[in-house]
């Protein structure tokens, strides 16, 4: 059976004929290098007809008479039916038959071929991987071809959500403060001027926020540019801007210019203007078109993810709403667990729900994980309409979800034995989880201490019995942007920035037995200062989640004194601070959760 | 008052002058860039008159009217002191006042100035960074100036000792499989042959060993060219060898050449053989030499880092020889003690005496740590006739020391009290130390784990209250070669080589209390293969030392269960191992301080 895209196939390569281009290779994402890109970006989508869950890891290939779709080995078995009559293969990105896309490409196009992207879509950093891969083999290398400007005819808009202003109350910090401090950094980099792509960044040093460009995270696309000299000049569709907006814009005598002019700007400015740029994600259109662009940039991230104590205070808040929204759910649970119509997506949807009827959640911050049993073992699991099972029986349930709310980001695991009393194996591996989860929660270490030094807390009970994990431990939190955040993590490889106060972190242990059940225990830490001494300086973490953990699943034997202090003072916490929120029968759910 | 420095400096001013040198720079070191090098090559040493303890850290720079010898702190007031009178200032290498030396020379020489080192004693990884950074300001980078070779009239010979054969039957494996072994690794590194100047390397490759050449170390000078054609070429000085080396030598098709060829060698070799060389080991006069060089290399140290199972069961004989050292000299501590006559250096002396007592050990594996109260407080300190200070009163002792024995390098430290009931702030302070060396040595980890993430584990008993060690937790050791070997290592910054079953690592957490006392544990731990199952491969530390910590020093209320079996255990070995190996006294004596 030959489907649509086997006609859009066609096109492409009418097009790529008439400009004596010979492959062409197409991303799935948009000029900001986004995780889940708006539909405006979703062409290789629309091209090749794979629909991968959150819309990346997918590169396609098309020459003269082969097309490909790379994908990782999350994506095989999805991706070889969906691509069945589209003209496209599947080639396996990782896993033992991996294939690496440049490499195939320059073994595979004969000597002075023309391989062609659209630079908008490519970073700086990967094009140039690429273009010394191919003019070594003899190939030529154009970033120039935009090809859904040629094949796409019904192409979604660009996004035009209205912006938004995150109240100066709750992030604590003038535009203008954060102007300079960029400038600062730009200083430090040795360079006059900055131009940001990276979304989140510009949220942050913008104090605007907007729903719907980018799923899951209040960003707006746009590029800022910052200089020595004064200049501030935000490029964003007009029509994307309120009234308000443009006055507040005005104040901090930011500029307006459209989306679509950055190009074009960046090619007037002097040569003698170094202007710094993050090379990872910058698109290679732009980053080429700057007469001296300097790499780096990354400074910008480390200063977003430092978060002063206004924001801290105000994610108490969202922590608050956020523990309530899971009381609702999994009292909710609880109560429609025995009549044996609870699935996966029922759960889902509910959880959604409880946490959208607060109107400070903007939305989801994340596609929530909601996995029984077996299913809770697939790491990057969602639920979908295909997927979905009776959560029924005895079991694991793991859902790790979270929420956009002005007052901060959200993200929480919390697995729950449901369907009578869980098996000895299923409360020991829980409570070793829970253990390592709680090692790191309580860690204090001195300043310079970097994530992957304390990794081992939460690894080391799993470890001593031979179990494993292959996950990051924790990532940075954003504060109503993105939820995972860079620089600082705690994984096993080493990220070389160490934890600083204020940078707001994920600690999420697990431990996944493949066809059985998937545990992970996760809250968000805040690095706070300590205590100064002869030793140097020392940071601890202050806990944000307020949700119990399953007293069923937790194998007491194994706990320490230490350990069982903290879940008790834990408990007393959010007891104290949820109830005032909780109506009369929520407020005894939760007692009796706690104390048993 | 003038001293004979200053008349060597003026002769090397003349001798700049005639060939139009306008600023030398002189290492601490030799070809080889070994820690400690033989007399030979201490020229800075005889120039400045600075003599720091281990023969290093000691540049020395020299213009036509200023003369300078940049330190580290641990030397800044030694160095002031030595330096008077000489024509020499002392610059400090690091600390807040910490100048950079190639950035000075490059601010301070006028443009078009000649800089001038000899070749052989800089690496060419340092000798690059030079030569970028004068060239950036106008200098001239020349690096054949051997300065000593025109005002140095009575420089010591080249070392001389005679190589011998270390017994195939304790490393377990002939040279013939390991340059094999050798060789596999230069074709991964896409190399025809290699050249290595690491001495540690050579003694490993070759089998061979040398007493005196470089202290405290078994290696001989010498370079090893081997190529996938068959050559194989040892550099070295013919009079070092016996006929039975020779005989050796000539059974693995080893050629011999003299030590000072090899840069002529070099010169001759064919541009189309790719030769493999270590940057940070290879001087720049012979790497400057090679047609075609690539750089990497550092192979042949990660397959010397893993030791076979010969060499573990060898090293079980030398830790039981060490121990009975160590017996002996802990029970003429205490009966010495009361006498009131034990000085850190007798005690020094005294260790020496007991190890080398026996025949199959030829040296000690570094420069004994001796320190009593506060001078243990002092990381690096050595005792010396101008630091000793009689071991009397209450307190704590620390000795960090080891042997060379031909079935195994040792590296021990144990801290013990003396003078009666040491304090409860000392037992506490031990007691954090010790469960830190215990958590490390019980570790179990995945493959691929690197000392990083292990760090922590020996470190966290302190951070919990806020106290904190600065140094290493554990360095790799050598078999009967460097008692500090790379290239893993258990420490804060990241060393991307993950550890591997047959590597032997120390385990050494410390508390250095400023102006009262200095703790360290130090056990030796070989990785070895524990489990595989579906979360992966894991491994485990094997404990090598056998010598009981001070159990005066526990505080037993915070150790655990867990803790309490280990220690157990491990007394438990060394008596049954020791005792067969000690007269009824010392067995009396070791039983007593184990039982209590």
């Amino acid at each position: 059976m030959e489907k649509i895209e086997k006609k859009r196939l066609d096109a492409l390569r009418r097009v790529m004929a008439q400009q004596g281009i010979d492959c062409c290779i197409i991303n799935s994402t948009d000029p900001h290098q986004s995780e889940i890109p708006a539909a405006h970006w979703r062409g290789r989508e629309w091209m090749t007809g794979f629909k991968s869950e959150n819309g990346t890891n997918g590169i396609a290939v098309v020459t003269k008479d082969r097309a490909y779709v790379w994908t990782d080995n999350r994506f095989f078995i999805q991706a070889r039916q969906q691509l069945e009559g589209t003209g496209f293969e599947m080639m396996p990105l990782d896993g033992p038959e991996g294939v690496d896309l440049v490499e195939y490409i320059a073994d595979m196009m004969p000597e002075d071929s023309v391989v062609a992207i659209d630079g908008m879509t490519f970073s700086s950093t990967d094009a140039e991987k690429m273009r010394e891969a191919f003019e070594e083999a003899g190939l030529h290398f154009a970033t120039d071809f935009p090809m859904f400007d040629y094949i796409w005819p019904d192409r979604p808009e660009q996004p035009l959500n209205r912006l938004f202003i995150h109240d100066e109350d709750i992030v604590g910090e003038t535009v203008e403060s954060k102007i300079s401090r960029i400038l600062t950094e730009v200083d430090k980099e040795g360079a006059d001027a900055i131009l940001i792509s990276a979304l989140d960044d510009i949220a942050w040093a913008t104090n605007l926020r907007a729903a719907g460009d980018v799923v899951f995270s209040p960003m707006f696309l746009a590029y800022l540019y910052l200089d020595k000299e004064g200049s501030r000049i935000l490029f964003i569709n007009e029509k994307k801007l309120t009234e308000e907006v443009r006055e507040f814009l005005k104040k901090y005598d930011i500029e307006i210019r459209g989306y679509d002019e950055v190009t074009r700007f960046a090619e007037t400015l002097s040569p003698s203007s170094c202007v710094l740029i993050d090379p990872s994600l910058t698109s290679i259109t732009i980053a080429e078109a700057i007469p001296t662009a300097i790499e780096g940039g990354k400074g910008v991230a480390k200063l977003k993810s430092v978060k002063n104590e206004t924001m801290l205070a105000h994610w108490r808040t969202a922590m608050e709403k956020d523990g309530v929204a899971l009381v609702k759910l999994f009292k909710w649970i609880d109560e429609e667990f025995p009549a044996g119509k609870l699935t996966e997506m029922s759960i889902a949807r509910k959880l959604r729900e409880c946490r959208l009827a607060d109107p400070d959640c903007v939305d989801e911050s994340f596609a929530a994980i909601v996995g029984w049993n077996s299913h809770g073992a697939i790491v990057h699991y969602e639920p979908s309409d295909e997927t979905d099972v009776p959560v029924t029986g005895q079991g694991l349930l793991l859902i790790d979800s979270g929420g956009q709310y002005t007052h901060g980001t959200t993200d929480i695991t919390r697995t729950v034995a449901l369907g009578g009393e869980p098996t000895a194996e299923q409360k020991h591996d829980f409570t070793l989880v829970l253990k390592g989860m709680i090692a790191l929660a309580t860690a204090t270490f001195p300043k310079g201490t970097r994530g992957a030094q304390l990794d081992i807390l939460a690894r080391r009970y799993l470890w001593n019995e031979g179990k494993a994990y292959y996950h990051g431990t924790g990532h940075g939190v954003g504060f109503f942007i993105n939820c995972h955040e860079g620089p600082a993590q705690i994984r096993m490889n080493d990220i070389p920035v160490p934890l600083e106060p204020g940078m707001v972190m994920s600690d999420e242990p697990g431990l996944y037995i493949e066809g059985k059940y998937g545990i992970r225990c996760e809250n968000m830490l805040a690095v706070e200062h300590w205590k100064n001494n002869e030793f140097g300086e020392f940071y601890r973490f202050r806990n944000l989640t307020l949700f119990p953990f399953d007293r069923n699943l937790i194998e007491w034997e194994i706990i320490t004194p230490e350990e069982k202090r903290w879940l008790e003072s834990y408990n007393k916490e959010i007891i104290e601070r949820l109830s005032p929120l909780l109506d009369a029968d929520e407020k005894k759910w939760l007692e009796s959760k706690i104390n048993g």
